[in-house]
């Protein structure tokens, strides 16, 4: 890997096809459910990371390029999907997200090189962080996020492995987050 | 969703494309990484879920149909890939597993139709379970270890976040379990 900026840009750029892989045409007996009793569905999951497109990490960056720290991020929506998605098939959202993932990598691309990453801006909560912070945040918050869709579709199915229940972890944590399977 | 069968199904053909698109000619600097300190690397859990095809479920599925509840089943080793898989290559350990999964998605469903789900067979340590209980155990499995490797990719990643590790559950949850982020 030549490239910091391209490296992180790896997993970036695979995320819409993971979710094309497993969600669309998947039975609503597997995508109804939320990874934890108050927490989201699959398709809550898709809406954040479709807010996370249309207003966080390109305008984050933007912000870091022409104001450095002397402007704090603007904050960020953890809610917009549930309105703004009602009623908008998952398998559509999934589409969406796809095209402004698309966009928006070759939109960072051609603002950010590597000798870029070295910048500073200011998080409203978590003071200065880089560039390259940024970057690397994106990657990891879709890891984060693609994880919290498995918990969902596996919860879906929790009374029907039987016994099985208490070896699978990704069941039990779903209501003791410090359950250790076996 | 017409077949019982077929639908736990649903999740089981789209494991191996999954593992495609998100391991497939990834950098090692992302995939290196286990998902605790003493966790599995992507590759460890890819050959985890080879093991399973080889000696696991199909195999525990002729035991039921064969046996019923008369001879349990045999114990799984749980680290039978770490010799086993020393040496190969994450890309042709992904391609392994895609091939005994499209193979044994054959023969089970050659084996087993909806009106064979309730016959039940004998685990060695949870005792009675059903045919029903064996498939939707083997697709939940699937969603568990997938689980497992987005938190070894993210892991990789851990000090290029900077200051937003606290808001990465994926993050925080490899040295506490229990840990929430914010």
């Amino acid at each position: 890997m030549d490239s910091a900026v391209a490296e992180p840009i790896e997993i970036l750029r695979r995320t819409p096809q993971l979710l094309r892989a497993l969600l669309k045409g998947l039975p609503d007996t597997w995508t109804d459910t939320p990874d934890t009793p108050d927490g989201w569905r699959p398709r809550d999951v898709v809406g954040h990371l479709i807010t996370g497109e249309l207003t966080d990490w390109l305008a984050r960056t933007r912000r870091i390029l022409d104001d450095g720290t002397s402007k704090a991020f603007d904050r960020f929506d953890r809610h917009a999907m549930l309105d703004r998605d009602t009623g908008v098939p998952l398998d559509v959202l999934v589409e969406q997200f796809a095209e402004l993932r698309a966009r928006n990598l070759v939109e960072f691309e051609s603002l950010v090189s590597d000798a870029e990453l070295d910048r500073r801006g200011m998080h409203p909560s978590l003071g200065e962080v880089t560039l390259d912070n940024l970057l690397n945040t994106w990657a990891v918050h879709d890891l984060d996020h693609l994880g919290q869709i498995f918990a969902g579709l596996a919860g879906s199915h929790d009374s029907d492995v039987g016994p099985w229940t208490k070896y699978l972890g990704i069941l039990l944590r779903r209501s003791d987050p410090a359950a250790v399977p076996g």
